[in-house]
């Protein structure tokens, strides 16, 4: 399934699955209607309630209620552009805020006064059971599905600043979407292409293939040390190919099955900070 | 106000107000049940329902539905003792996830097969309603309260780990409570003594006053680039004399008018992770 969360005029909003005509199904483009919350236990389709995807708003699919893990040099290549050797021990793990996330066609904001803001378009895992301390064979157990993430950051403050609360987590840093599908395999999730283009030109063209630490390993070591609850969010890193985004500028990111996620960037409207 | 969360058997958690003896009242220490979340707007005392407070056990007064900031090296002393200066440009922030957190009582795990678990004795800003981009000289609008908070850090993943997501944000490594108190100015609340006691050996002897960066300038620059919402944490950092804790040690952190934040000390019953 592909799930999506998405706003109607003068509704809240709800989560629903889409269903493509080109899937062979009688409806048009279309999202029918889940009750109650996938995350917590037991959606099931709403009777009758169907829309057609184009009279929807498709929001994040998800705003996690705990966190959204990051995962720093998980593509060789990428480590490599920026000068970086892969991890050897740990992977390199931080934190991003849920109040970073926005969701497909909404802007990525531009700091007011900086440069260097990148794109890095990522697979995400969207956890679908409280845990921890996964066994890497048992993780396929605790995965909701995966959807498509913007790991945006600002390579400045990444730099100045020793810890990355700001250069990753700042607001609308955390493009996510469109939906969540459920059906992969962790094996099939291991072998999709990432393609990110800025205004129409391809910028990266790798495949989770290429990550460093694999879904599986990801998980489980994520787990050892912290419990993972239903919507939290892993994101696993971004092939080479990274590099400045600014005011007009549009990114789109697309992985095998998941869809496009697509966000304009618009530059600050306030002045620059202090 | 005092506002504590707290459980009575069989029933959900719920928020209360603290009133001691010692303050006057014709009540001994007691709680007074609020109906609604204090957090999300307009909660009242639920008539006549009253606890006294050794029938209750006191939980985190809150888990943030986003975020829990540290701030890193916001007291000259501890930086020197840790070998580091003090920022000089941005504050050195950092996130933990919500699930770092336990309240009064609860145990501090050390994960399997480390060693070198220090506490960090803590004021914690609790924020009261949704903020971006506040003025320095309007922050005492957005700020719901105060509270303790035990930074507990693992200081050989901090240094191995780059990122500060495994070293700070395991499971357990954010003792908070006993209560936010509600009344303090911000002035009030930037000279409180901080005291923490290890086993009941004085370890820090600090006070809020020697931050360098105050209250006002930590909110107003954290909120200029992540919007803040309510129940959201700032841990304003650690004066000197951190240092071990393992299994079997009490921490107590003492904060004046904010009560003391005890917290035992519990070996992983796991075994090492690999």
């Amino acid at each position: 399934m592909r799930i999506a969360r998405f706003a109607t005029a003068g509704k809240d909003a709800a989560h629903g699955t889409i269903e493509l005509a080109s899937d062979g199904g009688d409806n048009p483009d279309s999202i029918a209607v889940l009750d109650g919350d996938p995350f917590a236990g037991g959606a099931v389709h709403a009777a009758g309630e169907r829309h057609r995807l184009h009279d929807v708003r498709l929001l994040a699919p998800v705003i996690p209620r705990s966190k959204i893990v990051g995962v720093g040099r998980n593509f060789a290549d990428h480590a490599a552009e920026m000068g970086h050797e892969v991890p050897v021990g740990a992977p390199l793990l931080f934190f991003k805020p849920n109040t970073s996330i926005v969701g497909l066609g909404e802007p990525i904001i531009v700091p007011a006064g900086v440069e260097h803001l990148h794109f890095e378009g990522e697979l995400a895992i969207v956890i679908g059971r409280r845990c921890k301390d996964v066994p890497a064979d048992q993780v396929s157990e605790v995965i909701f599905g995966y959807t498509i993430a913007n790991d945006v950051t600002q390579r400045d403050w990444q730099s100045s600043d020793g810890q990355w609360a700001r250069a990753k987590g700042s607001d609308t840093f955390c493009p996510l979407g469109p939906f969540i599908a459920t059906d992969l395999t962790i094996v099939e999730a291991s072998r999709l292409s990432i393609r990110t283009r800025v205004n129409g030109d391809l910028r990266q063209d790798g495949n989770t293939s290429q990550m460093v630490r694999g879904i599986s390993e990801l998980v489980s070591f994520i787990s050892s040390f912290t419990t993972l609850l239903p919507g939290d969010l892993i994101l696993t890193g971004t092939p080479k190919g990274v590099g400045n985004i600014g005011d007009g500028d549009v990114v789109e990111i697309e992985i095998d099955g998941l869809g496009t996620l697509s966000n304009p960037v618009l530059a600050s409207t306030r002045g620059p900070s202090s």
